[in-house]
Protein backbone atom coordinates (compact mmCIF):
# COMPACT_ATOMS: atom_id res chain seq x y z
CA UNK A 1 0.00 0.00 0.00
CA UNK A 2 1.36 3.54 -0.86
CA UNK A 3 0.02 6.32 1.13
CA UNK A 4 -0.67 8.63 -2.08
CA UNK A 5 -3.88 9.18 -3.74
CA UNK A 6 -3.98 9.52 -7.65
CA UNK A 7 -6.10 12.00 -9.15
CA UNK A 8 -6.76 10.75 -12.71
CA UNK A 9 -8.56 13.50 -14.48
CA UNK A 10 -10.63 12.54 -17.50
CA UNK A 11 -12.95 13.74 -20.25
CA UNK A 12 -15.13 11.28 -21.40
CA UNK A 13 -17.19 13.59 -23.46
CA UNK A 14 -15.59 15.17 -26.06
CA UNK A 15 -11.69 12.98 -25.54
CA UNK A 16 -8.67 13.34 -28.02
CA UNK A 17 -10.25 15.50 -30.67
CA UNK A 18 -6.95 15.62 -32.32
CA UNK A 19 -7.86 11.57 -33.01
CA UNK A 20 -10.86 13.24 -34.72
CA UNK A 21 -9.31 12.24 -38.42
CA UNK A 22 -8.77 8.71 -37.37
CA UNK A 23 -11.72 8.20 -34.85
CA UNK A 24 -15.04 9.13 -34.69
CA UNK A 25 -16.80 10.34 -31.41
CA UNK A 26 -18.46 7.37 -30.38
CA UNK A 27 -14.91 5.40 -30.97
CA UNK A 28 -12.62 8.41 -29.11
CA UNK A 29 -15.10 7.90 -26.12
CA UNK A 30 -14.68 3.91 -26.16
CA UNK A 31 -11.05 4.78 -26.64
CA UNK A 32 -10.16 6.95 -23.86
CA UNK A 33 -12.14 4.75 -21.41
CA UNK A 34 -9.86 1.94 -22.31
CA UNK A 35 -6.69 3.63 -21.98
CA UNK A 36 -8.23 5.26 -18.56
CA UNK A 37 -8.63 1.61 -17.38
CA UNK A 38 -5.05 1.13 -18.63
CA UNK A 39 -4.19 3.78 -16.10
CA UNK A 40 -6.67 2.69 -13.19
CA UNK A 41 -5.55 -0.95 -13.02
CA UNK A 42 -1.43 0.47 -13.06
CA UNK A 43 -2.77 2.99 -9.87
CA UNK A 44 -4.50 0.23 -8.21
CA UNK A 45 -1.45 -2.52 -8.95
CA UNK A 46 0.92 -0.17 -7.15
CA UNK A 47 -1.55 0.07 -3.81
CA UNK A 48 -1.84 4.11 -4.62
CA UNK A 49 -6.25 4.87 -4.14
CA UNK A 50 -7.62 6.23 -7.50
CA UNK A 51 -9.55 8.85 -7.94
CA UNK A 52 -11.50 9.89 -11.42
CA UNK A 53 -11.50 13.42 -11.23
CA UNK A 54 -14.55 13.07 -14.44
CA UNK A 55 -16.16 16.26 -16.06
CA UNK A 56 -19.21 14.29 -15.87
CA UNK A 57 -20.77 11.18 -14.29
CA UNK A 58 -19.10 8.30 -15.23
CA UNK A 59 -19.21 4.56 -13.48
CA UNK A 60 -15.61 3.02 -13.49
CA UNK A 61 -16.84 0.01 -11.62
CA UNK A 62 -15.70 0.72 -7.76
CA UNK A 63 -13.19 3.68 -8.40
CA UNK A 64 -14.10 6.53 -6.48
CA UNK A 65 -15.20 9.21 -9.06
CA UNK A 66 -15.28 13.57 -8.47
CA UNK A 67 -17.79 15.42 -11.09
CA UNK A 68 -16.24 18.28 -11.93
CA UNK A 69 -16.68 20.31 -14.90
CA UNK A 70 -14.08 23.39 -14.62
CA UNK A 71 -11.14 23.71 -16.54
CA UNK A 72 -9.06 21.07 -15.59
CA UNK A 73 -6.44 22.94 -13.32
CA UNK A 74 -9.15 24.72 -11.22
CA UNK A 75 -10.24 20.85 -10.47
CA UNK A 76 -7.31 19.22 -9.87
CA UNK A 77 -6.06 22.23 -7.64
CA UNK A 78 -9.39 22.04 -5.68
CA UNK A 79 -8.52 18.29 -5.23
CA UNK A 80 -5.18 19.23 -4.23
CA UNK A 81 -6.38 21.46 -1.80
CA UNK A 82 -9.02 19.21 -0.56
CA UNK A 83 -6.64 16.48 0.38
CA UNK A 84 -4.67 15.82 3.42
CA UNK A 85 -2.08 13.48 1.93
CA UNK A 86 0.41 13.26 -0.49
CA UNK A 87 -0.94 13.16 -3.90
CA UNK A 88 -0.12 12.46 -7.46
CA UNK A 89 -1.88 13.61 -10.76
CA UNK A 90 -1.72 11.04 -13.73
CA UNK A 91 -3.03 11.93 -16.95
CA UNK A 92 -5.69 9.25 -18.04
CA UNK A 93 -4.40 8.98 -21.73
CA UNK A 94 -0.81 7.07 -20.33
CA UNK A 95 -1.67 3.53 -21.93
CA UNK A 96 2.00 2.49 -21.78
CA UNK A 97 2.26 2.90 -17.86
CA UNK A 98 3.24 0.06 -16.26
CA UNK A 99 3.54 -0.42 -12.68
CA UNK A 100 7.33 -0.13 -12.59
CA UNK A 101 6.95 3.32 -13.89
CA UNK A 102 4.64 4.24 -11.77
CA UNK A 103 6.54 3.35 -8.69
CA UNK A 104 9.06 5.27 -9.65
CA UNK A 105 7.47 8.50 -9.48
CA UNK A 106 5.45 7.48 -6.38
CA UNK A 107 8.05 6.66 -4.61
CA UNK A 108 10.91 9.23 -5.58
CA UNK A 109 11.78 11.99 -3.30
CA UNK A 110 11.06 15.19 -2.87
CA UNK A 111 8.83 17.89 -2.36
CA UNK A 112 7.43 17.91 -5.93
CA UNK A 113 7.98 14.96 -8.35
CA UNK A 114 7.62 15.66 -12.03
CA UNK A 115 7.85 13.12 -15.04
CA UNK A 116 8.16 14.85 -18.41
CA UNK A 117 6.09 14.48 -21.08
CA UNK A 118 6.42 15.08 -25.17
CA UNK A 119 5.21 18.41 -26.42
CA UNK A 120 6.40 19.71 -22.84
CA UNK A 121 3.55 18.70 -20.83
CA UNK A 122 3.60 17.26 -17.30
CA UNK A 123 1.92 13.73 -17.65
CA UNK A 124 2.18 12.78 -14.49
CA UNK A 125 3.35 14.53 -11.21
CA UNK A 126 3.33 13.98 -6.66
CA UNK A 127 3.11 16.65 -4.69
CA UNK A 128 3.62 16.77 -1.21
CA UNK A 129 3.91 20.12 -0.84
CA UNK A 130 0.44 22.26 0.58
CA UNK A 131 1.25 25.59 -1.34
CA UNK A 132 1.90 23.68 -4.44
CA UNK A 133 -0.88 24.35 -7.70
CA UNK A 134 -0.67 22.88 -11.08
CA UNK A 135 -1.27 25.34 -14.24
CA UNK A 136 -1.60 22.36 -17.33
CA UNK A 137 -2.48 24.96 -19.76
CA UNK A 138 0.67 24.98 -22.54
CA UNK A 139 4.19 23.97 -21.58
CA UNK A 140 2.64 23.16 -18.02
CA UNK A 141 5.89 21.11 -17.53
CA UNK A 142 8.37 24.33 -17.51
CA UNK A 143 5.47 25.77 -15.67
CA UNK A 144 5.39 23.28 -12.79
CA UNK A 145 8.96 23.64 -12.79
CA UNK A 146 8.71 27.50 -11.57
CA UNK A 147 6.00 27.39 -9.37
CA UNK A 148 7.66 24.90 -7.64
CA UNK A 149 10.61 27.09 -7.23
CA UNK A 150 8.25 30.03 -6.15
CA UNK A 151 6.94 27.90 -3.40
CA UNK A 152 10.66 26.88 -2.03
CA UNK A 153 9.74 23.01 -2.77
CA UNK A 154 12.22 20.52 -3.65
CA UNK A 155 11.72 19.06 -7.05
CA UNK A 156 12.73 15.87 -8.62
CA UNK A 157 11.88 14.48 -11.94
CA UNK A 158 11.52 10.93 -13.12
CA UNK A 159 12.59 9.87 -16.99
CA UNK A 160 10.53 7.53 -18.12
CA UNK A 161 9.75 6.86 -21.45
CA UNK A 162 6.02 5.05 -20.00
CA UNK A 163 4.70 8.63 -18.45
CA UNK A 164 6.47 10.32 -20.98
CA UNK A 165 4.26 9.59 -23.96
CA UNK A 166 1.04 10.31 -23.62
CA UNK A 167 -1.78 9.66 -26.77
CA UNK A 168 -2.74 13.04 -28.42
CA UNK A 169 -2.82 12.47 -32.27
CA UNK A 170 -2.77 9.60 -34.89
CA UNK A 171 1.33 9.38 -34.55
CA UNK A 172 0.48 8.60 -30.76
CA UNK A 173 -1.40 5.27 -32.09
CA UNK A 174 1.59 4.15 -33.44
CA UNK A 175 3.75 4.23 -30.51
CA UNK A 176 0.89 2.40 -28.81
CA UNK A 177 0.48 -0.70 -30.91
CA UNK A 178 4.15 -0.81 -30.91
CA UNK A 179 4.94 -0.82 -27.52
CA UNK A 180 1.15 -1.05 -25.52
CA UNK A 181 0.26 -4.25 -24.32
CA UNK A 182 -3.38 -3.54 -22.31
CA UNK A 183 -6.95 -2.50 -23.10
CA UNK A 184 -5.92 0.37 -25.13
CA UNK A 185 -4.21 -1.26 -27.47
CA UNK A 186 -6.55 -4.00 -27.40
CA UNK A 187 -9.33 -1.78 -28.54
CA UNK A 188 -7.51 -0.44 -31.09
CA UNK A 189 -6.24 -3.67 -32.73
CA UNK A 190 -10.16 -4.97 -32.35
CA UNK A 191 -10.96 -2.20 -34.20
CA UNK A 192 -8.72 -2.90 -37.05
CA UNK A 193 -5.65 -0.91 -36.52
CA UNK A 194 -2.04 -1.66 -37.24
CA UNK A 195 1.07 -0.59 -38.13
CA UNK A 196 2.75 -1.32 -41.19
CA UNK A 197 6.33 -0.57 -42.02
CA UNK A 198 7.20 1.13 -45.61
CA UNK A 199 10.57 2.24 -45.76
CA UNK A 200 11.46 0.87 -42.21
CA UNK A 201 9.10 3.22 -40.81
CA UNK A 202 6.02 2.32 -38.90
CA UNK A 203 2.70 4.03 -40.31
CA UNK A 204 -0.80 3.62 -38.65
CA UNK A 205 -2.87 1.56 -40.87
CA UNK A 206 -6.67 0.49 -40.30
CA UNK A 207 -8.59 -2.60 -42.11
CA UNK A 208 -11.71 -2.76 -43.11
CA UNK A 209 -13.26 -4.77 -40.39
CA UNK A 210 -16.58 -4.42 -38.38
CA UNK A 211 -16.59 -0.74 -36.41
CA UNK A 212 -18.02 1.85 -36.42
CA UNK A 213 -16.23 3.87 -39.19
CA UNK A 214 -14.90 1.46 -41.26
CA UNK A 215 -11.93 3.55 -42.99
CA UNK A 216 -10.33 6.54 -42.78
CA UNK B 1 35.19 5.00 -15.32
CA UNK B 2 32.90 2.81 -16.19
CA UNK B 3 34.81 -0.41 -17.98
CA UNK B 4 32.51 -0.09 -20.89
CA UNK B 5 33.15 0.69 -24.86
CA UNK B 6 29.91 2.84 -25.98
CA UNK B 7 29.52 2.71 -29.68
CA UNK B 8 28.29 5.33 -31.78
CA UNK B 9 27.00 4.82 -35.23
CA UNK B 10 27.35 8.05 -37.27
CA UNK B 11 26.23 8.94 -40.78
CA UNK B 12 27.85 12.03 -41.35
CA UNK B 13 27.27 12.39 -45.47
CA UNK B 14 23.38 11.81 -45.57
CA UNK B 15 22.00 11.85 -42.64
CA UNK B 16 18.53 12.18 -41.30
CA UNK B 17 16.80 12.50 -44.56
CA UNK B 18 13.57 12.73 -43.04
CA UNK B 19 14.20 16.37 -41.79
CA UNK B 20 14.90 17.36 -45.76
CA UNK B 21 11.71 19.52 -45.77
CA UNK B 22 13.33 21.70 -43.00
CA UNK B 23 17.21 21.33 -43.58
CA UNK B 24 19.01 21.53 -46.74
CA UNK B 25 22.01 18.87 -46.43
CA UNK B 26 24.91 20.81 -45.37
CA UNK B 27 22.49 22.42 -42.65
CA UNK B 28 21.51 18.36 -41.77
CA UNK B 29 25.26 17.37 -41.84
CA UNK B 30 25.72 20.55 -39.30
CA UNK B 31 22.87 19.07 -37.46
CA UNK B 32 24.05 15.20 -36.85
CA UNK B 33 27.24 16.59 -36.07
CA UNK B 34 25.88 18.87 -33.54
CA UNK B 35 23.87 16.08 -31.91
CA UNK B 36 26.89 14.11 -31.82
CA UNK B 37 28.96 16.22 -29.78
CA UNK B 38 26.03 15.87 -27.36
CA UNK B 39 25.84 12.39 -27.34
CA UNK B 40 29.45 12.03 -27.31
CA UNK B 41 29.68 14.52 -24.16
CA UNK B 42 27.39 11.95 -22.14
CA UNK B 43 29.05 9.63 -22.60
CA UNK B 44 32.85 10.65 -21.58
CA UNK B 45 31.13 12.25 -18.51
CA UNK B 46 29.96 9.04 -17.17
CA UNK B 47 33.47 7.37 -17.88
CA UNK B 48 32.40 5.40 -20.47
CA UNK B 49 34.80 5.26 -23.50
CA UNK B 50 33.08 6.41 -26.90
CA UNK B 51 34.27 5.04 -30.07
CA UNK B 52 32.50 6.35 -33.37
CA UNK B 53 31.19 4.20 -35.92
CA UNK B 54 31.43 6.36 -39.14
CA UNK B 55 30.61 5.48 -42.50
CA UNK B 56 33.36 7.86 -43.42
CA UNK B 57 36.28 9.63 -42.27
CA UNK B 58 35.93 12.12 -39.39
CA UNK B 59 37.83 13.89 -37.56
CA UNK B 60 35.68 14.35 -33.50
CA UNK B 61 38.56 16.24 -31.63
CA UNK B 62 40.07 13.27 -29.39
CA UNK B 63 37.71 10.31 -29.97
CA UNK B 64 38.09 7.05 -31.66
CA UNK B 65 36.51 6.88 -35.30
CA UNK B 66 36.38 3.77 -37.20
CA UNK B 67 35.62 4.06 -40.47
CA UNK B 68 32.87 1.39 -41.87
CA UNK B 69 30.46 1.75 -44.53
CA UNK B 70 28.94 -1.63 -44.73
CA UNK B 71 25.20 -1.64 -43.47
CA UNK B 72 24.88 -0.20 -39.66
CA UNK B 73 23.96 -3.91 -38.10
CA UNK B 74 26.48 -5.37 -40.33
CA UNK B 75 29.46 -3.02 -38.95
CA UNK B 76 27.84 -2.85 -35.28
CA UNK B 77 28.24 -6.63 -35.66
CA UNK B 78 32.13 -6.64 -36.54
CA UNK B 79 33.05 -4.00 -33.56
CA UNK B 80 31.32 -6.15 -30.80
CA UNK B 81 32.79 -9.20 -32.09
CA UNK B 82 36.49 -7.21 -31.76
CA UNK B 83 35.61 -6.19 -28.36
CA UNK B 84 36.61 -8.20 -25.19
CA UNK B 85 34.50 -6.10 -22.79
CA UNK B 86 30.99 -5.17 -22.45
CA UNK B 87 29.99 -2.55 -25.07
CA UNK B 88 26.95 -0.62 -25.90
CA UNK B 89 25.50 1.06 -28.48
CA UNK B 90 24.19 4.16 -28.27
CA UNK B 91 22.55 6.30 -31.12
CA UNK B 92 23.86 9.66 -32.10
CA UNK B 93 20.59 11.13 -32.60
CA UNK B 94 19.49 11.08 -28.96
CA UNK B 95 20.06 14.85 -28.12
CA UNK B 96 17.75 14.48 -24.86
CA UNK B 97 20.66 12.02 -23.37
CA UNK B 98 21.89 12.62 -19.81
CA UNK B 99 24.30 11.33 -17.89
CA UNK B 100 21.81 9.91 -15.52
CA UNK B 101 20.02 8.29 -17.99
CA UNK B 102 23.09 6.48 -20.01
CA UNK B 103 24.33 5.85 -16.16
CA UNK B 104 21.08 3.68 -15.87
CA UNK B 105 21.67 2.32 -19.38
CA UNK B 106 25.29 1.07 -18.65
CA UNK B 107 24.91 0.44 -15.08
CA UNK B 108 21.51 -1.76 -15.40
CA UNK B 109 22.31 -5.22 -14.34
CA UNK B 110 21.52 -8.09 -17.19
CA UNK B 111 23.37 -9.97 -20.15
CA UNK B 112 21.42 -7.32 -22.35
CA UNK B 113 20.03 -4.19 -21.63
CA UNK B 114 17.90 -2.15 -23.95
CA UNK B 115 16.28 1.25 -23.84
CA UNK B 116 12.89 1.37 -25.85
CA UNK B 117 12.87 4.36 -28.86
CA UNK B 118 10.38 5.84 -30.17
CA UNK B 119 8.73 3.94 -33.21
CA UNK B 120 9.72 0.64 -32.51
CA UNK B 121 13.38 0.89 -32.22
CA UNK B 122 16.35 0.78 -29.98
CA UNK B 123 18.34 3.88 -29.12
CA UNK B 124 20.69 1.95 -26.54
CA UNK B 125 21.49 -1.39 -25.51
CA UNK B 126 24.54 -3.17 -23.52
CA UNK B 127 25.48 -6.25 -24.38
CA UNK B 128 27.59 -8.11 -22.23
CA UNK B 129 26.78 -11.49 -23.96
CA UNK B 130 29.35 -12.99 -26.75
CA UNK B 131 26.35 -14.68 -29.06
CA UNK B 132 24.37 -11.66 -28.75
CA UNK B 133 23.97 -9.61 -32.37
CA UNK B 134 22.12 -6.23 -33.36
CA UNK B 135 19.98 -6.13 -36.29
CA UNK B 136 18.18 -2.42 -36.93
CA UNK B 137 16.08 -2.56 -39.84
CA UNK B 138 12.82 -1.83 -39.03
CA UNK B 139 11.24 -3.11 -35.10
CA UNK B 140 14.74 -3.95 -33.66
CA UNK B 141 13.38 -3.38 -30.74
CA UNK B 142 11.50 -6.55 -30.80
CA UNK B 143 14.08 -8.11 -33.29
CA UNK B 144 16.64 -7.36 -30.15
CA UNK B 145 14.29 -9.32 -27.15
CA UNK B 146 14.06 -12.32 -29.18
CA UNK B 147 17.60 -12.41 -30.27
CA UNK B 148 18.59 -12.35 -26.84
CA UNK B 149 16.16 -15.11 -25.88
CA UNK B 150 17.31 -17.22 -28.58
CA UNK B 151 21.09 -16.99 -27.37
CA UNK B 152 19.81 -17.67 -23.79
CA UNK B 153 21.06 -13.97 -22.77
CA UNK B 154 19.25 -12.51 -20.14
CA UNK B 155 17.47 -8.99 -20.68
CA UNK B 156 16.47 -5.78 -18.63
CA UNK B 157 15.13 -2.73 -19.98
CA UNK B 158 15.28 0.46 -19.12
CA UNK B 159 12.61 2.94 -19.25
CA UNK B 160 13.68 6.04 -19.94
CA UNK B 161 12.28 8.65 -22.10
CA UNK B 162 15.59 10.70 -22.82
CA UNK B 163 16.91 7.44 -24.66
CA UNK B 164 13.54 6.75 -25.84
CA UNK B 165 13.24 9.85 -27.82
CA UNK B 166 15.40 10.24 -30.86
CA UNK B 167 15.54 12.80 -33.67
CA UNK B 168 13.98 11.79 -36.96
CA UNK B 169 11.69 13.77 -38.20
CA UNK B 170 10.39 17.36 -37.59
CA UNK B 171 8.14 16.81 -34.83
CA UNK B 172 11.06 15.54 -33.19
CA UNK B 173 12.85 19.12 -32.86
CA UNK B 174 9.68 20.30 -31.34
CA UNK B 175 10.70 17.70 -28.74
CA UNK B 176 14.29 18.78 -28.61
CA UNK B 177 13.84 22.55 -28.57
CA UNK B 178 11.10 22.13 -25.68
CA UNK B 179 13.55 20.20 -23.83
CA UNK B 180 16.77 20.41 -24.70
CA UNK B 181 19.75 21.50 -23.56
CA UNK B 182 23.04 21.15 -25.22
CA UNK B 183 25.32 21.65 -28.66
CA UNK B 184 21.88 20.41 -31.10
CA UNK B 185 19.37 22.56 -29.44
CA UNK B 186 21.36 25.71 -29.45
CA UNK B 187 22.42 24.55 -33.03
CA UNK B 188 18.39 25.19 -33.27
CA UNK B 189 17.99 27.85 -31.89
CA UNK B 190 21.35 29.91 -33.80
CA UNK B 191 19.38 28.99 -37.07
CA UNK B 192 15.99 30.54 -36.38
CA UNK B 193 14.05 27.86 -34.75
CA UNK B 194 11.58 28.16 -32.11
CA UNK B 195 8.39 26.97 -30.77
CA UNK B 196 5.57 28.58 -30.54
CA UNK B 197 1.96 27.20 -29.47
CA UNK B 198 -1.54 27.32 -31.11
CA UNK B 199 -4.14 25.89 -29.14
CA UNK B 200 -1.88 24.88 -26.54
CA UNK B 201 0.41 22.89 -29.30
CA UNK B 202 3.57 23.49 -29.86
CA UNK B 203 4.48 23.72 -33.43
CA UNK B 204 7.89 24.68 -35.22
CA UNK B 205 8.52 27.40 -36.99
CA UNK B 206 11.63 29.30 -38.43
CA UNK B 207 12.36 32.62 -38.26
CA UNK B 208 14.13 34.62 -41.67
CA UNK B 209 17.57 34.71 -39.56
CA UNK B 210 21.21 34.38 -41.06
CA UNK B 211 21.33 30.50 -42.12
CA UNK B 212 21.92 29.18 -45.10
CA UNK B 213 18.28 28.72 -46.03
CA UNK B 214 16.15 31.42 -44.74
CA UNK B 215 13.07 29.63 -44.62
CA UNK B 216 10.83 26.53 -45.84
Amino acid sequence: MIDVQTIVPFDGQTPKTRLADVLGLDERRQFARAMLRDVLTVVEDVGSTPVVLSRTPLDVGGVAVCVDDRPLSTAVNEKLRESTQSSAVVMSDLPLLTTRALRRLLERDGDIVLARGTKGGTNALVTRHPAFSVDYHGGSYDKHLRIAREVGASVSEVDSYRLGVDIDEPDDLVELLLHGDGYAVDWLRDHGFETTRSDGEPTLQRSETPPVRSAF
